[in-house]
């Protein structure tokens, strides 16, 4: 085997290996993002809580339920996890097939699922640490001291979804170094 | 002039341009993450608020002062904010002083810079929303009708940041198009 054969067939086996990494960051966020929408989507937590309709009576012990779609910022996360996870399985499927021609396309989008990823990752983490601990300063108590297993799969479906965003930010700097690489 | 000779001011040109533009994105989110940091940092205002201590008892006229630092999300923001302007000063310099050999950690960093920016937004969002409608199913009352000042420059320190935050993200996709337009 001459040298330049042996050149082509380690760069051959290169470019395998870096297309495994690509697609099985991409299958790893279509899971993940899947997965997230699906825990926080199904989430809800039915308790009874004792309410003080009026001052001077006793509380009444009133059966309230916590749902995914009572917060805003849960919603954005489960229809934000809900188009990246449509995305990644389109994507893979056109990185399956080996349209090179669309790779512009992809970079694009890949960057925008990180930004939209993160900013819902952020709200939910946001309103999921209010649960936790509540605010003395806005008067906003604590839920989860009521509704712990809701918070706890909350907790679950923002990792979940982090390591997704994650997978896609290395997507697009695994792919950008390579290009960058190449140009030199 | 002959064609070659054109060609390369033509490239010569094309190159200036773009390079102008990365370093105007660049100062844009300079500029707007220490406006940003700035007009939320600074943020605080003091109102007088009847508050119930007694229930038997009329409500006490209490003067109640806002500030950034008694939410955490406002604080992820601020540093947050802090840490992007910083890096967007240190690769100004970097870019100025055309250290070309810097490529690949300047588009790393950017689009960390992305994710960290996206993520601190989505948090203030989610809390500033919350301050604005309140939640009846959590039994958090809203905010913003007592302190819309302090309301009303958090929603200007979002949206300043936001438009920092595309800067960073238009960084990182001018460069991977540029890098797969040259790779092809």
């Amino acid at each position: 085997m001459d040298g330049v054969e042996r050149g082509i067939k380690e760069r051959g086996g290169e470019r395998t290996t870096s297309t495994t990494t690509f697609l099985f960051l991409r299958a790893v966020a279509l899971v993940l993002t899947l997965a997230a929408a699906i825990v926080l989507g199904v989430n809800k937590q039915s308790e009874v809580v004792p309410i003080k309709l009026v001052d001077s009576l006793p509380p009444l012990n009133i059966p309230v339920t916590a749902k995914w779609h009572h917060l805003s910022a849960f919603v954005f996360f489960v229809v934000s996890n809900a188009i990246a996870c449509s995305y990644a399985a389109i994507s893979l499927l056109l990185c399956f097939c080996g349209k090179k021609s669309m790779g512009a396309i992809i970079i694009t989008l890949d960057l925008l699922m990180v930004a939209l990823l993160f900013s819902s990752i952020g709200a939910t983490t946001a309103i999921g640490l209010m649960g936790y601990k509540g605010n003395s300063h806005v008067r906003w108590n604590k839920v989860c001291n009521v509704f712990g297993r809701f918070c706890n799969q909350g907790v679950a479906a923002i990792v979940l979804s982090l390591i997704a965003a994650i997978a896609f930010l290395l997507l697009v700097m695994l792919r950008a170094l390579s290009l960058h690489k190449k140009s030199k």
